[in-house]
This record gives structure tokens, sequence and C-alpha cells, in this order.
């Protein structure tokens, strides 16, 4: 395939030779889109759509293209040989609520009250009055205003009240359920099995939800990544005249786990590497359905995880790899996940190590698809374009390690500093470090070797940077509690 | 690209379309060859060749395609995406000279005496008596019986004196030195360096040796990789007309660790990813020389490592990714290490969780080449083709794990019973596990959760095979004291 160098979002590249029985078919189609039907404008049309597949629960080292020995993921692995893989991708956060929150909004959580209150609880339980504040503005919402479709399928866990709906966040429609898999649980039936291997069936009174109407409930469990999927097929079907922003996020690998016949008992991984190769799976058929509609080429595909793996859940909590700890913590494994962003053509395959987030997300979007969010609205990521589409190295630029409205820990280029620690599982307190650690990620993945006393002068200009970042931070009223 | 099944090997199947071009092009050569040259009979032209490309003390988790988050690998990766990548490949000992041993004969190391005596030295040193029996039966004795052009490239570390050297083991030739590029220290240089980020370049006395006779000493070690793929690709393209047995064993990533200006200081990992990288560029250049002269279908290539990370060396001792510790260990992260099988058009490309190991080269080396090792040797490993021509599943049998020579563990399928354990770093002593540590390596790579006490029927099945294998097993005369 040529690789072009191109200046700017949209790409001004050569088209491959190969994708270019692809391009003509898309050309005519578009010119009869024009010819028959004046519903789609052709400057929407131009727009790049945007699909965001989102796991829940996934660890570092759960994907064959990241190296896991037990689970088969051919589909993600060809998207990854496709697109960019990401060594170095973080989630906003180390849980679940607040990790949607940065993804959605491209703000630390802290900023949108995401975070704990007095209660100290970490996440939305479905008692909770809290959610999402309607003022945040949304990928979906800015994508909404620039005449896209916008669809949110699966796990929402940002709110079930007015204004912190999906429907209230920028999404036309919603089909899935509010929060989480293993929330709900009907007395005497889920308790304490949330994380077994064959957790029972009716153990939790989850509902599925269209537009905020419940259809099942309690759902089969079993059946949900492939209703997912079958809705998002059905959506970028629907969709295809028009620009599309596609919001897919898993209810697995979350526990309790679940997979349909075609998956249960297929992987070497027990029950979560089912469910796993499920969302494989799906993905494959999502990108196969972009294929097919000749969508590939103007439709950005990422695929990421909300945080590390539930390790309290053992065989049923997946791996970090080679990094340390997982869901709930701030060292690595608790917020470096897998990220794979795709777009056939536009993007030259790679693998990358540059530190990016899914703050930088929403900035992406924003330049790819000329939008804006309101005056005034602090954002923490940054456009990733220059790098997707030009090639070029990003600046190196601070990422702050949250847990809860806590800054934990800190990297710079290579460098993390670790000024609290503290276990995702274990019933151990949070260790404060005077002096912080100071890790050199890339030749120590794993944080075992503290460079502090070598590197003073490192240590202080990442101390810098986060008291520039807390200058610059306003905590909103937590939502949490 | 169609997969046809075939039932034997030489295999029997349908020319894959993309490759008939290519088929023609050797077609027409090979017609050349037979018109032009009387050197090379039919029957020795149609053995397939073999490669070997051996890697010394990296880890499980330091390619690209088995997860490294800092080391780039595409040459590697393009290999195991063309061949088989093998999540569960063992080398035979988890330390050196066995291990080598292991490869070259098929055998466990203490059927050779490739194990500790009283002196309790676990590798051959300079100074050592004794090495690699000559009664010992070598891949490159039986392939050199059947006409193979054999040579050895890099580190031999099977010993110095007749019987045991390159030529006594059915090498034709040989280039490069004779133990590890640690051993013979230079008094007041190297003491303490060699596990140093930037060690000293004349600190080791290591001799550059081609067939014995010394060509440089000490080697200016910045040079050996490329030395040694130059050694290779020359192999390579003068013996195009016979069948070969190449046996590339790196130097490296084992410490004192140098790279070529070309790598130095690129890759992300310091020197030990600088290191490999070297090697995975090494791969390319011969993988491609293969491509090149026609050779690629009729080669059968490894890729391996002949022990996990050397840990204790830091930033300079690589990962086994998820695995727990590293070499001189038998947990996973000691013994299992990268294993690739590429033979494009031949074998179809996939991901193999097949529990495989370096023993079981020598007999899949038997088939191919329709060769014999003596009567009544006994063989470890078992023949891979029906796996790799077939797409066959191999029946479940045990493969021992060894320290030395005392059997440490034993693994059947998914599950490996611990009945000793002792960390390969640090000053800790073995642990004997009464009763046996059980674990499923498929649910927890990591060895983290005992399950004997659920499963004491699995355990009975393992130590009955264990005692099965210890009645046929005699142990040699230790030859590393």
């Amino acid at each position: 395939m040529e690789s072009v160098e191109v200046k700017s979002y949209p790409p001004n590249r050569t088209i491959p030779k190969d994708l270019l029985p692809h391009r003509m078919k898309q050309i005519l189609a578009f010119a009869l889109a024009v010819v028959t039907c004046c519903y789609t404008p052709i400057a929407l049309r131009a727009a790049p759509n945007i699909v965001i597949l989102f796991a829940d629960d996934l660890g570092y080292g759960d994907l064959g293209c990241y190296g896991s020995p037990t689970i088969r993921t051919p589909h993600l692995d060809r998207m990854a040989a496709e697109g960019i893989r990401f060594t170095d991708f973080y989630s906003a956060s180390e849980v679940c609520t607040p990790s949607r929150a940065g993804l959605l909004t491209g703000r630390y959580p802290i900023r949108s009250g995401m975070v704990p209150g007095p209660t100290g609880r970490r996440v939305l339980f479905p008692d909770s009055a809290g959610g999402l504040p309607a003022n945040e503005t949304t990928i979906a919402e800015v994508l909404q205003a620039k005449g896209y479709a916008t669809h949110h399928v699966g796990k929402w866990h940002l709110g079930i009240h007015p204004g912190s709906r999906p429907q209230d966040q920028g999404f036309d429609h919603s089909f899935g359920f509010p929060y989480s898999n293993d929330m709900d649980p009907i007395p005497g039936l889920a308790k304490g099995s949330s994380g077994l291997a064959d957790p029972p069936l009716d153990g939790w009174n989850v509902p599925l939800m269209r537009d905020g109407k419940i259809l099942e409930q309690p759902v089969d469990q079993r059946t949900l990544t492939k209703r997912y999927t079958e809705e998002a097929v059905t959506f970028l079907r629907e969709n295809k005249e028009r620009p599309f922003f596609l919001y897919l996020a898993h209810s697995f690998p979350h526990v309790p786990l679940f997979a349909s016949d075609e998956y249960r008992g297929k992987s070497r991984g027990g029950i979560y590497g089912d469910a796993v190769e499920e969302i494989d799976g799906s993905t494959g058929t999502i990108l196969d359905t972009l294929r097919e509609e000749g969508l590939a080429e103007n439709t950005l595909v990422l695929f990421t995880s909300d945080n590390g793996p539930w390790l309290t859940m053992h065989a049923q909590g997946g791996s970090a790899g080679p990094l340390t700890d997982g869901k709930g913590s701030t060292w690595e494994g608790g917020m470096r996940v897998p990220g794979i962003l795709w777009m056939p053509g536009q993007i030259e395959p790679r693998v990358s190590s540059a530190p990016v987030s899914t703050l930088d997300i929403l900035p992406t979007v924003l330049n790819m698809a000329k939008a804006e969010v309101p005056n005034g609205t602090i954002l923490d990521g940054q456009d990733l374009t220059p790098l997707l589409f030009d090639g070029k190295t990003l600046p190196d630029r601070p990422f702050f390690y949250y847990r809860g409205n806590e800054l934990y820990a800190c990297r710079i280029g290579e460098w993390k500093a670790n000024f609290v620690t503290r276990t995702g599982y274990g019933p151990e307190r949070a260790v404060v470090h005077q002096p912080p650690l100071l890790h050199h990620l890339g030749l120590d993945s794993g944080e075992i070797r503290d460079l502090g006393s070598q590197h003073p002068e490192i240590l202080t200009t990442i101390q810098e940077a986060v008291e520039r970042h807390r200058a610059g931070v306003v905590p909103a009223v937590a939502q949490l509690p």
C-alpha cells in the first residue's frame, strides 16, 4: 500500500491502489444518493463516521495482539494489523463510571463531578441520585449538532435521571442498560456469585431498555453481545447515507460472565475468554459491515476498554499482561488498556508507543467533524489527527492518573511519578510515597525499579506539571454519593 | 489463501494461488539446475531445508507479537503472521547449556549428562572438562548423513573439547564462539559490569572462531549480530542448490549487551530492546534471503529462545510478560518462550496453543528429511508434522520441567503440577510442595491459584506420568562439573 504524506484532515492522499475499486463503488453510491435523495447534504456526507467499541474491564493482556496466551482474537488482531495499535493507551480513570465520563467529555472526571463524595462510592449505583451533569458536552452532542445520527448501544452507567441519560447527552437513540450487569442483584440468588465461572442466569434484575423503556427484565445476559451487535449492524446499514456516531459499550467481560452458545466453552480461558472472544467476533461483524457498505475508509473506529482487569475475580478477571495491578488501581495495569484506532486507507498501519488516552478522542473528533464545544469548555485531551493521519510525533504532555478525586500519579514522556499507590484488590490502604516513586516505563513497564534518587530533576518537572494542573482544576460537585 | 488438507509430509496440497508465480520460478530454476549442474541429486533437492534461529535469554514477553509494550519486532511479527505462533512453546531447560543439548538431541538433558554434578555448576564454563558426549546424535548429524550442508553460526556452549565441538556433532562448518559472551571476563575490566546498560567493550576475552581457529579475540561484540547475519546469508546463497541446515544461535540478548550503530539507542527498551530489535532485523534479512532465492516454501524456519529472561539483570534482563519468574526457574517464565515456525505455502498461518517444545524439533526433522537416529536412541520429543501440515491435534503428553537433574514440575494438557519451585533470581532456596501445586494454565497463566485440593485425580494422573518417566530415565554421567 502506498503511503503518502498528508498535512491535514481530511486526508489529501493518493488512494491506495488496492482500494480503488472500493472507492469507485463509494463514489457511484454517493452519486446515486445525491440524485435520488435530498435527505443528506453533501457537506455532511463528507464528514467522517465515528464508531467507539468499548469493552468493560478488559485487561491490557487480554487480546491476542497484546500477548494473551489463552484468548484468541483474530478480528481484533486484524483490526490492529490494519490500523494503529497503541502500546500506551490509557483509560481516563481506573473504574467504570468516571472512565466513561472522561471518554465522552474529553475531561478528567473530577471536572464533571464523576467522583466519590462522602459515601466513598466510586461508581454510580441504581439508587444513586447523581449522574453526568446536563451541562457537560459529550462527543454525541457535538456530532448530533453537526447532523450526525447518534446511537448508544450497551452499557451506559452515567446516570438514569433526566439530564444524565443517553437521550439527554446527545444520543438520538439508546439500546442497552443503565448500569453494570452485576447491579440490582436478586436477593437469595446472586449474592456472592458474580465472580463464578457459571453464575446464576436469573441472579440480576438487569433491564434491557430501548429509549428509556424496558424491553426485558431481567434480560437474558447470554444474548447481550449478540443483540448489541445486531443493533449496531442495523444502525450502520440504516444510516449509511448520513454521517453517524455509534457508541457500543459492551457489558462484558465485566462479571457476571455469560456468552452465547456459539462461544460458550470454546475458549481456552474459561468463560472470561469466551466473553472476550464473543466481543472479538462482534468487532469482526461490525468491521465487515463497514467494509461491505463501503464505509470503512470514511469511518474512524476505536476499540478500547474502560479500565484494567478486575483481578479480584481471579479466573473470571482477565490479565494486565506484564503490567502491575488492575482495575481500581493507578498502577499501569489499572489504567493502561488495549487501544486500537482503525480507518483503512487513511491511517497507515503501525504500532505506536505515543502515550494517548480516551481523553484525546473528543478533541480528535472535533477536528475531524469540524465540530465545536461551547466557548470556555476546558478539555484535557489533545487532537490526535497529526499523529493518526500525518505520522507526526505529539509533543510530550502530562497524563494524570486519578483515583476518584485524588491525583495519584503523573506521566510525562517515558517517566511516571507515583505519588500514592493502592492496589485494586485486597485490603491494603493507600501508600503515600515521599519522595514519590519514579519509573521509566520504556525500561520498566512493570514499575518495579524506583529511579527517583537518580533523577530528582525529572521528579521536579513532573511535580511542577502537577501543580500547574491542580491550579487549573475546579472540582465539580461530586455526583457519585 | 486456499487451505487444503494434507495427509503426510511432503505436503500434497494445491499451491495457493498467490504463490503460483513463485512456484513457477522455482520450477524453472530447478529445471535449469538439473540441466546445467550435476552436483545436486534430485532426491536431495526434494528434502526440505531447516533453519533454526535461537535467541539467548529472550523472554516470553519480549517480541511485539507476544505483547511487548516496548520492543518493536516487525519482522518477527510478520514471520508469526505467516506461520504458526505458539503460545505454549517450551525450551528443554531453564538455562543455556542443557537447553541447547535438548534442542539438538531431542532428549531431556539428563539423558546426555548436560546436568550439574557435585560442583553445582549448571552450564559449561571455559574451564569445564565436559561437553555434549560424542555418542549423542544431533539434528546436524542426522541431516549431514542425508547429504545436507550443515552450518553452525553463533554461540555454541556445548563443549570445547574433541567429541563435543560443532565439527564433532555434525556441522560441516562453524562460525561463532564457544560459550556465553559474559564468560572469560578480563580482570579489572568486566567485574560486575555485565548487567550494565553500557558495559565495557573490552571487558570479556571472548574469541570469534571459524572452524575451531580464532579469528579475533576479544571480538568486538557490537559486530556480532551483523556478522552472524552476513555469515548466514552467505551460507544460504552458497548452498541453495543443496538441502541445508542452518543453526544460528544468537549471542544476544544475553548480557553484556551490545548493538551495532544502526540499532544502538533506537529502541524504547534500552540496550536490551536494541539488541532484540537487531535480532529482529537479522531475522528479516534471513527470511528475505530465503524468499529472494525461491527457498521459502521449501525451508522450515524455527525462531525461539534457549530459556526465559534473566530477571536479575533488571532493565537489561527482558520480560516474561504475564508469566511468573524467568531464567533459572521452572515457573512458566523460565521455560515458556516465544516459538514461531514458518514455511510459507506449506504451514497454514495461525496461532496454536498446543504445548510443544524444542525437544520436538529433532523428531519433526527426522520425518521431514526421512532421516534416522541410531537404533535404540530414546527420544523425548514428538513429530510435529501432523500439527504443522495437516492441522491435526496432538494427543496430550507429559512435558517435564527439569532444573538440572531434578524434576520440578510436569504438565499434561492444561494442567501443571509444581512439585518443587525456586525463583531464578534472589537468594531463596527450593521450596518442596507437599501436596504439589496444581495450576490450570488456560485459566491461570501466572500460576497463582492452586487447584490441587479440587482436583486430586489430576494430580494423581500427573504423578503417575512422572513415575513412568522416571523409570525410563538413566541419568548419564554429569558433564557440567
